[in-house]
């Protein structure tokens, strides 16, 4: 059992950037330009929920060597002052004429050379957290410097967690499967889903979540429609097939699992496809060591449940992200490590218009797969 | 009384189409390219927590005339589909060889001319939802289109709510009031913040909030360092003041105020510190008439507030996300108008290091504002 404690001590972070750092000098870049939450955060231990507000552009500048540089509005600098970070730089946000577009170009232009190449987020699974025209400014203010592909350093060191990281994702992990637990409390034939869901998010809150970052879910008769609706209003009714996906988190981790259940006894296709559910899940589960390909996981799954051409994906990595890294599909071939958090997401086709989903979320160790949820039964659970 | 339902009438969909429409046939835009959450639905009324996950971008295009045309990842289909919108374009992302930048040029090139002028949010407050080099894959793929500044439009229009949307906004607000009159039952003395932030989002969601998408807060005696901090373990303590900030959602919409709170009776300074701060609201609600500008409102406050130059906003507009639209600030001339909804949020410097926040929920109506939050007394709150 490792110790929990709340964010990470300060070698943890110089470990990170020492790390992005000898690839920033691989690849030649002066800097790296961080504009989302989870890329700040990762160097800086800045976690607030307050990324929520669209207003506010927040950035932070990794140089070449040194420490990251915060250019963030000065609503933020009393919590930053409280991370690792010395260099503070702040502006009264928001600022319409220059909503710190400014004062971040003055910085990289301090800490790179002329014809310095920026590295800044560009690939799958990425955006620029600012505004384009901001953007368009930032590019003439920065002179013959230039902005290139940050070679998704960030993005790949995310994708190994430490062991403090994993014990954040199994807290959370741990907390999920205690409120899966006492879904009988709060769901029976008559309650309106919608109701289910939000005493399924104080169930989540009561076990320990720091917050519900995610909910989705759905209930029908013979499966449901898709995984990502909000709650309706409609009643359970016996016989429907309960699904509850959450992703909440834990001193900013996620954990990324569903459970299933039916009101009352399941029919045959029910259990049957919660069966074939399970035993893929376990078929991939088995063979997911270090060196196996992701794309290999979803051969495993897929040689129970038969999908279509053009399936999806069949489960992800996760951490400081719902969903972050490589997808099990079957054109990604890229190796698994140790150090990786997955979520196991097989689904299954029941008729035409239903599917039903399973999902667990797995670390990869040296010697393979190690549960972080509590694997589910094989059959579904019966409310 | 409104009558509340969740969703809104296809009607109201088609007013908003035909004035964004209007406004582009103005401006010369041949469609808006949309990315974001509160942008697609705001036009579709596709309401997902899905957002939440990074992987896929989700495309609308709203064409010069006509309805919008959905262009999202397959998973997305059956919830779109029970929208209004029946132009559903997919494609099976991830796909890492092209996220949906073929189908998306495909679209746009196909309701527009090869000289048209096609308009993506660029200003303040505004992201692009795609990866940099999906949109310079996209700008390649559009020949001799062009992107530009959407005008604003969508955001220009978000900011006139409908009484639809009110009383959305209106129900987050009365849900927020029950919890924080609640907040008696799981705050004292030796209580730790963060089983206190726990609880409080339980009681949101208790008294019917469909998720608490932001919650901050801090305890301190004298009053406390900032208002974006997550919570620490540390127990409140006999003569801590005591601040929660939320911003729950109902059906897409938000409320976002806060309350604070004395453990035990307040000290002389933070007395006269709440008091000011709710007569600084109340002058800002007298003058909050259509015709009156932000700035005036800021100027109303700093009269009771006395700020530093510097002193960054004192509320802004909000509806479906957090904070959107303009802001409490000198430099704010913008107008108020019958329809917009705003957060009255004054603060108060206590001493070098302490600050205290008020903040109230109003709907601008002809005559002036009405509350949405429930007015907090002069006094503060003694726990």
């Amino acid at each position: 059992m490792t110790c929990l404690y709340r964010g990470f001590p300060d070698a943890e972070f110089h470990a990170r950037v020492r790390r992005a750092q000898e690839r920033m000098g691989f690849h030649g870049l002066a800097a790296l330009l961080l504009t989302t939450e989870p890329e700040l955060r990762y160097y800086t231990g800045f976690l607030t929920r307050f990324w929520e507000s669209p207003t506010r552009p927040w950035f932070v500048v990794l140089p070449a060597s040194g420490a990251p540089i915060a250019v963030i509005p000065s609503i933020g600098r009393h919590l930053m002052s409280q991370s690792w970070i010395t260099d503070i730089r702040t502006w009264d946000a928001p600022d319409y004429a220059d909503d710190g577009v400014g004062l971040l170009a003055e910085t990289l232009n301090e800490i790179s050379a002329p014809a310095a190449q920026i590295g800044v987020a560009m690939g799958h699974e990425s955006h620029l957290r600012m505004p384009l025209n901001s953007w368009e400014a930032l590019r003439r203010l920065i002179g013959t410097r230039e902005f290139c592909s940050d070679q998704e350093i960030t993005k790949g060191l995310r994708r190994i967690k430490s062991d403090a990281e994993i014990a954040k994702i199994a807290e959370a992990a741990q907390i999920a499967d205690r409120a899966f637990a006492r879904v009988p409390e709060i769901a029976e034939t008559g309650a309106p889903l919608s109701s289910v869901f939000r005493k399924f998010q104080m169930l989540c809150l009561e076990e320990g979540a720091d917050w519900v970052a995610y909910l989705a879910g759905a209930a029908g008769r013979g499966g449901y429609g898709d995984v990502i609706s909000p709650a309706t209003v409609a009643p359970l009714a016996e016989g429907d097939v309960l699904m509850l996906d959450t992703g909440l988190v834990w001193d900013g981790y996620f954990c990324d699992f569903d459970r299933n259940y039916s009101l009352g006894p399941p029919a045959p296709e029910i259990a049957e496809a919660h069966h074939k559910l399970i035993d893929a899940t376990q078929a991939a589960i088995e063979i997911a060591k270090p060196g196996r390909t992701f794309a290999e996981l979803f051969d495993a799954m897929n040689a129970i449940l038969n999908l279509d051409e053009g399936a999806g994906r069949l489960g992800h990595e996760l951490g400081m992200e719902l969903t972050e890294g490589a997808s099990i599909l079957p054109h990604d071939s890229r190796v698994l490590a140790p150090g990786m958090v997955l979520t196991i997401e097989p689904y299954i086709r029941i008729c035409d218009q239903k599917i039903m989903v399973h999902e667990e979320n797995v670390v990869i160790r040296e010697h393979g797969a190690e549960h972080l949820s509590q694997p589910a039964p094989r059959d579904i659970a019966v409310l």
